[in-house]
């Protein structure tokens, strides 16, 4: 039986944590994996010295998992060529925005049974449609993708705090894989068939959580956020649905990726931070982001934004009050009240 | 058509802002409702005079909700076959332990067609089974009863902070009248027909938070509390389809009283914050509930007891592993940590 050949593409926070749970986790399963891991790191200058360096020696990620002892298995490669060569096995956990260039070059250099998973959040919500990004990777590099979301913050993860988190993969086979790769009795993997669902609720609990943000804002209670909590993770389900039909399935919202994600989203977590000053001070969401997150934008009010012109686009508004009333209150000026009152 | 007359069997912190939500909403809909409403009200001397003539007199009350008035044409009576003689509509919210007395004595005074809800907290858990409190009353009174739980505390109803609840009523048309008579701007019903589920989600939740406050006691953040939250839910499921099979509704588990008050009673409450205390500073839960809760019970406790007896009776304990964990946690002396080990 060969082994399958590990390689991770991305070196942030997410992907530094996740890097640590795989070496560990190819050194364990050695009759599964090979022990070594290749990691992409993008390039950069730590203190005069190359980050790939510092990694390999020092078996730390200085810049974006300070602290965090990564194990000596995992090595990290400058070229994204040199790192994914004969890989049958990709883990993707970069910003949204590099996939389909670092896609275009990986392609013939992976091995004949590659198959991928998708760490990336999000996905892209246009007037045109949707697109996932495990689709793309499917369709630039012509193998299967998976998705791996749910209730993770990164360096909760990394310091091994209990945690869970859900893989959508289509293939049985390939999913029992992606459990002995990603599966530690600190961060416990459930494997489902809805590879869709899993991505389209990291997208849109952040909408959720400017809607919980606005609440505490206006000093309402933990009954009023459980609501606006619920019927959130009904208008996540309802838009799968009408847009996804038999792709998306119910039991997806009650994992990680579904239910709990947004709970925790809803309850720590920038979106809910900046929405609940936005509330309470009535300040600009830019001015917000300068002074709260270094001038990062918020994700929840941008896919706020990008859902509300693809409903839109589709006269669906109405189907949907709690999305469309996020929208109008960040971008129309409507009062913050309507979120109890519109919704 | 005749109108509905409705009476309030109960006049606790609970009932009072239920009587409110009513009282509003007979007056609002007098084609529908008698206006007047009979509440039955346990009589007691607050400051030498009777609690039943302070609340006709001065439209408040003020032991159990003191600050909120009560709508003029909730009527206080002392006695509680005065008090439901010809009723049509029978509100329960009163202590559990009280339902059969009460019913008892109530039996042959109440109109021909009537039908009841029960707004009473739990269940009866024994190592024999299981009795549900609308069932008891159904049984007693040969009347229907449906059921109201959701993410609900009293005050905040009561002060029209915006919140949902769940009523579970098998008949539909029953449903619409129930709806008419709850269903106001901020306190928003949906209906369902899945009483149990509304039952038990409002029992076994209590469980689920004493396993959340012992997480915070151990100083986990929120995505090892959301993954507790979403087991519980999980459990919570499993205990109804497992006992009660297709009389409960996976939907009811998306409903205020499922997902909705299991969120709210993990962040708020008094079962997550008694357990919280209990795993940071190692105090006995008598000890706890005597400095924290004036020496009243805990639910969760007392619910993950009878819970673990039950199940114990029917070798399926190690199927609930989140239940026996926080039974074997509080009565058995295992280590807290096992909240994120044994789950």
């Amino acid at each position: 039986m060969t082994v399958e050949k590990v390689c991770i593409i991305g070196s942030g926070n997410w992907g530094s944590a996740i890097a640590k749970i795989v070496g560990e986790n190819t050194a364990r399963h050695s009759s599964v994996f090979e022990r070594t891991v290749r990691q992409w790191v993008f390039e950069e200058q730590v203190d005069g010295k190359k980050l790939t360096e510092i990694i390999n020696e020092q078996h730390e990620n200085v810049k974006y998992l300070k602290g965090v002892a990564l194990p000596e298995n995992v090595v990290a490669v400058p070229d994204v060529v040199e790192s994914c060569k004969g890989a049958s096995l990709v883990v993707f956990v970069l910003p949204h925005q590099f996939v389909r260039g670092v896609c275009e070059k990986m392609k013939g250099h992976l091995a004949p049974n590659a198959r991928a998973i998708s760490l990336i959040k999000g996905l892209e919500i246009t007037p045109a449609g949707t697109r996932l990004f495990n689709e793309e990777i499917q369709r630039i590099l012509d193998i299967p993708c998976a998705a791996l979301s749910g209730a993770n913050i990164a360096d909760e993860v990394a310091r091994e705090k209990f945690c869970e988190s859900t893989v959508g993969c289509a293939s049985v086979a390939d999913g029992e894989l992606w459990f002995k790769l990603f599966d530690t009795p600190y961060f416990r993997i459930n494997v489902i068939q809805d590879a869709v669902g899993v991505q389209l609720t990291g997208a849109l609990k952040n909408v959720v959580a400017v809607g919980a943000g606005i609440s505490d804002g206006l000093g309402y209670g933990s009954n009023t956020k459980a609501a606006i909590i619920r019927r959130g993770l009904m208008e996540m389900r309802k838009f799968g649905q009408t847009f996804f039909g038999d792709q998306i399935q119910t039991e997806t919202f009650f994992e990680s990726c579904g239910v709990a994600d947004l709970i925790t989203t809803c309850s720590a977590g920038r979106n809910r931070k900046v929405s609940e000053a936005f509330a309470r001070t009535g300040k600009p969401i830019e001015q917000l982001e300068a002074e709260l997150l270094n001038g990062q934008k918020l994700q929840g009010t941008l896919t706020a934004q990008e859902v509300h012109e693809f409903l839109s686009a589709r006269n669906l508004v109405d189907e949907f009050p709690l999305f469309r009333t996020v929208y109008k209150i960040i971008y129309e000026g409507l009062d913050c009240q309507a979120i109890v009152r519109d919704i």
